[in-house]
């Protein structure tokens, strides 16, 4: 006996992979309802061997569902989210519409699933590169508290959407061609290129992204003073990001010591192979569910031993986005 | 009245790039001679509208040399460096050979001009990332010394030789086409995806590339104390490489007070529109000669105001190498 689903924005990179997670892990469900915007109303989707009509997303999609997965961007969610919670389904949502809303938890199953008792109807996904940050950073602040991070990412076209993706290929395409490129899902030329984050830049100069690393890693530790510094960069791969992350604990702690408590760490692998230069690659990552992690270093310029410098790929789509919210559904089952 | 010139590795991409920047800075030269590995001897190359014949590199190549610009690898330049200086040349060297040989000056001219005095033959040109860090955060060091640098790099497939850079190519057009991807100057896929430098790994986890940046930085600063954690990376871009760099400095420092230093430091651009979400690209930098530097902003972690988060991007076959060594070149007339 399952429950009755719906997933908004099933058309989208991120709902495409709901249907992959939800089959390949025999999520048990009764009905599900494919939802998208008015434009792909109509169209079909094959679904564990079924075919299904996408129906258009309206305020009155949910009277018969009790889990709506969401990934149609922030407006949309604030826009149908409300209706389908009062309709009596519970949302989980990949947008940044929820996410700091003191009222809704921000969920990392390997981090903090106890949080998802207090939900009132909508328990929000953290964005892409928290989520690939502090799954593995978490195990090593339980075991000795992190103090301040430092990370820069290496995001992959696939936080800008599906669009973003075809359109990298496309650049790639004109560049070899020696074509002019043409930028519509992403701001700038990305192929052979990298460029910060697009995202709207705060006063304090970050950009959105990078607040988001600071105030979700905050809510979803339950540790308002960690300090985090963030730089956020994409650059031309598809679908895992990598992020180099330094670490200052507040006491002393050795590579020795992080690889064994990241061994048996749940959606972690560890990939640390210097001898052979062997660490995780975007294409490692790729399809997979854990967050790998190598380049596992004493940092030598942290006085004490206390500080450490690791080097981690996830897939964004996967980890990042759809395998995150449906590890989600799953505990609410 | 000019000097006579020599280059010796003038087949590859550093090599080339000498012929452009002498050609470009109108460098006066009575001659210039042409060397690379018997592999390329009596090949041609025109420089200046004129035919020049490759010649074999040997140890008889200099007795003719004032100034010798070598970009032919490590052991090469251990085989042939001596031999040019016994003969009277002065040797500025692209390679790792001497760097750290204390004998040696190691030279950046924004910053140690003066330790080119000390020369016995041979000056050394840093790494290529070592430069491109260092340039920007120079001036900064000089008006509040900088007690910790974290960089994570962002590094075109040209620092591994323009072999890698026409691989690179090939590897997105076969990634495009469905094709295996082929790794010979590459270590892995770069095309789509990114790696750790693939430079042999020390005992304490760090690359040679890493090392570099920590043990030239201090050569190069007279500032064995300064505390130095570098991530470096190969992403999918060509020839130009990006830097995150955050800075602890000694005492409280603004992103404004960074951008006034900036803006008058000599080799650097200052590319900072976080509004329109414009800051340095590889494309940028690329053919450029100066170091671009945008997403100066305060680090909020580091307390007291003393920590700064940059972003910068050089060229690497020019600033990171061809460039660097013909403003050393210039400074010996």
């Amino acid at each position: 006996m399952g429950k009755r689903l719906a997933i908004a924005g099933v058309t989208g990179a991120v709902g495409q992979e709901f249907l992959q997670i939800l089959d390949q892990r025999d999520f048990a469900f009764d009905s599900i309802k494919m939802l998208a915007s008015k434009r792909s109303a109509g169209k079909k989707v094959t679904f564990k061997g079924k075919e299904y009509t996408i129906e258009e997303l309206t305020e009155d999609s949910f009277g018969d569902v009790d889990i709506a997965l969401f990934s149609c961007g922030g407006s949309r969610t604030k826009e149908f989210g409300p209706a389908a919670v009062k309709a009596g389904a519970v949302v989980v949502d990949n947008s940044s519409a929820y996410r700091m809303d003191p009222e809704v938890p921000l969920v990392v199953p390997e981090i903090n699933a106890e949080a998802m008792k207090q939900h009132k109807g909508i328990i929000a996904n953290p964005n892409c590169s928290t989520i690939i940050a502090i799954v593995p950073v978490w195990p090593l602040h339980k075991a000795n508290p992190v103090k301040r991070m430092v990370v820069s990412t290496y995001q992959a076209a696939s936080g800008a959407g599906m669009a973003a993706m075809r359109e990298l290929e496309q650049q790639a395409r004109q560049v070899l061609n020696g074509e002019e490129v043409t930028c519509d899902a992403l701001k700038y030329q990305l192929a052979f290129n990298c460029y910060n984050h697009d995202s709207q830049t705060a006063p304090n100069g970050y950009n959105a992204e990078e607040m988001k690393m600071v105030n979700e890693t905050r809510k979803i530790f339950d540790c308002p003073d960690i300090g985090i510094s963030a730089t956020c960069v994409r650059i031309p791969t598809l679908r895992a990001h990598c992020e180099s992350i330094n670490l200052e604990f507040e006491s002393p702690i050795t590579p020795d010591e992080v690889r064994e408590l990241l061994s048996t760490a749940p959606g972690v692998t560890v990939m640390d192979d210097p001898e052979n230069n062997r660490h995780p690659m975007p294409t490692d990552a790729s399809g997979k569910d854990d967050v790998f992690v190598g380049r596992i270093r004493q940092d030598e310029s942290v006085p004490d031993n206390c500080g450490i410098n690791i080097w981690v790929a996830g897939d964004q789509i996967r980890k990042g986005a759809a395998l995150n919210a449906v590890q989600i559904a799953e505990k609410l089952l």
